[in-house]
């Protein structure tokens, strides 16, 4: 930000009376622009059928990460609650139809400023099909999750997590939220 | 947004290219200024003795809702994760000592395009006071608290939800996060 966006003057990066943090401050008409972390919404889609559990993933077709796998997500909107923003993102990137359920994972990417959601969901039918910003969109069993191929860290952490409850046999285990903080990572969140 | 904080220009309110929503967008550089929803992250610094449940609320110092009461709560700033803002909000607005738990409500406040997260807390000791947001700070058992001069409709969603959790005495019931959206209500959020 170099810029104030109300008046057009030079803005500077100061603590602002009464407050502990440096922030951009307009030295013109005194507006303070804070920033603050933004939130990105996706979802878990599975399909079970025959005692076998598979997830749907996107291809990215966009930076950062093009070309590789990721739950569908993205950025939560302006006048959208966080299961609108799942249900569509999933929609715009994968063309899934989706029952959504619990929030699932929350994890903090603290060096993004970024904080991520996934709900579980069910996949109704198979008639997906990959939107502008994927390249490809397909199920995969755990064994055939390209793990290497991931795109995110909280896609990896998200997925481990869910296949690691989905083979606990005691059904009885209280639902439980995944949350985890990542400060650095080989990827970009 | 009426200029652009990279290059001074005006900006034009657009849909750009790949996209189907406006955005303020720089007619010279050609960079897209995107708005998303903030999150507010707080607490429930609750106090058990000889039976009674308290919570600590802060009466606030500070527009919006000066002089009304609400559970410790601000705006996650960048470069911290979600329970280290819950945490630094509480120790701001109240001063307190807090041991802080699970994520305990989700709130969308979807005309304010912000997200409301409490936090379970335990309050550690009486020693709190406070701090320069707040006018006074007090604990209260149910039936002490001002439900009509509460600030904002996350916080008495919040309460209501704590109050008949804890009175239900089957402590086997599993953790329940509440969540909730709000589109409109007498309060700002």
């Amino acid at each position: 930000m170099k810029f104030c966006s109300e008046c057009a003057h030079p803005v500077t990066l100061k603590i602002p009376p009464d407050d502990t943090r440096a922030r951009f401050v307009c030295d013109h008409c005194h507006t303070i622009h804070y920033q603050n972390p933004k939130l990105v919404v996706g979802s878990i889609p599975v399909w079970k059928k025959d005692g076998e559990v598979k997830v749907l993933l996107c291809r990215r077709a966009i930076e950062p990460r093009h070309g590789y796998w990721t739950l569908p997500a993205g950025f939560m909107e302006n006048g959208e609650s966080t299961s609108a923003a799942a249900m569509r993102e999933t929609v715009e990137e994968s063309g899934a139809h989706i029952e959504l359920h619990e929030l699932y994972s929350m994890i903090n990417v603290i060096h993004v400023d970024q904080v991520h959601l996934f709900y579980l969901a069910t996949l109704l039918d198979l008639d997906y099909a990959a939107g502008t910003e994927s390249l490809e969109v397909a199920l995969f069993t755990e064994a055939q999750i390209p793990w290497d191929q991931l795109a995110f860290q909280t896609t990896i952490q998200t997925l481990q997590f869910f296949f690691e409850q989905t083979k606990k046999s005691d059904q009885t285990t209280p639902f439980k939220i995944y949350y985890s903080d990542i400060t650095r990572s080989r990827h970009s969140a």
